[in-house]
């Protein structure tokens, strides 16, 4: 049996994305099949004018609606702590978190070299200068605890001037956790960074 | 923090899709931003074009090219013996699969009562019609092993003429799998379908 062409296109631009294989792709395409063809046109146009309708801030690198965007030209945010992430999405899962009333600084990456990323690849010149300019007290780095963010943080380290305090993120055991089910790094982290109760 | 609101729609387009969650969404929708205009312009013509280009067999209701569909038409597919799936991603299933020579019928749902979906809804009526008029000698019933899908078999079976062979497709272990996870139902069909060796 030959897949309608139609349908086979939709398919293949769905397993294209991250995360979604071959069977979901499937899936997606025939229950959009059943959906109305004036839903099916909304859902295209958003996708065509998803880079058009957004801006990348000049000064933290977040995907927003102006540039610069809403965080940066927020009054009440403290410029002067700085929390480095790595993608767009961390952003908005530390502002879900709250408690966070600083601005940020996208790197887009971290220090890879087995791919082919090396310092001068992401956004860390524009973070010196931003530190240099705007009078920057506190750096949080919020990079993902795994080899690369490591040595992204390393790299920061030796670069950021030593007047400015550098913070990391906690480890320990998630919220919700079962300490039977916690992996050795991360009790060992918890262990390490115990607070006075 | 807003979330730029051409990104914020992506998100709620894909969250309306089965399977992704917000974050899912979310995840789908930063990446598309990485992605070069030309090809989201591809991505939103497929979907456009998704229903245009696709018709619903007349004789099978399958999802094809062509109306009727290649499989209907192919001179070399046995028309006496039909197969009756839920879904058109169960024809895909059982083509991918090989080993069916003859031709199906899909129904577009199964009798669910819970979600109001009586006989009338789903495409038995075609079916009966087809079997008096295309002389068919065997239907296989290829449902979801489900309570739905069995109410579906029982009410078929009342409905198809003694004199026309059905069957259903063989419950059992699946190939691969680890006879000490499987469940006692599966374990017990199984059992009770064992075959001479």
């Amino acid at each position: 049996m030959r897949i309608a062409r139609a349908v086979n296109n939709l398919i293949e631009a769905f397993e294209r994305l991250p995360g979604i294989g071959p069977k979901s792709a499937a899936r997606l395409t025939y229950y959009l099949l059943n959906v109305p063809q004036g839903e099916l046109d909304k859902f295209a146009d958003t996708l065509k004018l998803l880079k058009a309708n957004t801006k990348i801030c000049s000064e933290c690198f977040n995907v927003a609606e102006t540039n610069p965007c809403d965080i940066c030209s927020d009054k009440n945010r403290d410029r002067g702590v700085v929390c480095v992430v790595e993608h767009p999405l961390d952003v908005l899962a530390i502002e879900r978190g709250g408690g966070f009333a600083g601005v940020y600084h996208v790197l887009g990456g971290v220090i890879d070299p087995l791919h082919n990323i090396g310092p001068d690849e992401i956004r860390i010149s524009q973070l010196i200068k931003r530190l240099d300019d705007q009078g920057v007290k506190e750096v949080i780095l919020a990079l993902n605890p795994n080899m690369e963010g490591e040595a992204t943080c390393l790299f920061l380290k030796r670069l950021i001037p030593k007047e400015i305090k550098m913070t990391r993120l906690a480890h320990g055991l998630p919220v919700g956790a079962d300490i039977e089910y916690a992996d050795d790094m991360t009790l060992s982290r918890a262990m390490e960074g115990r607070r006075e109760y």
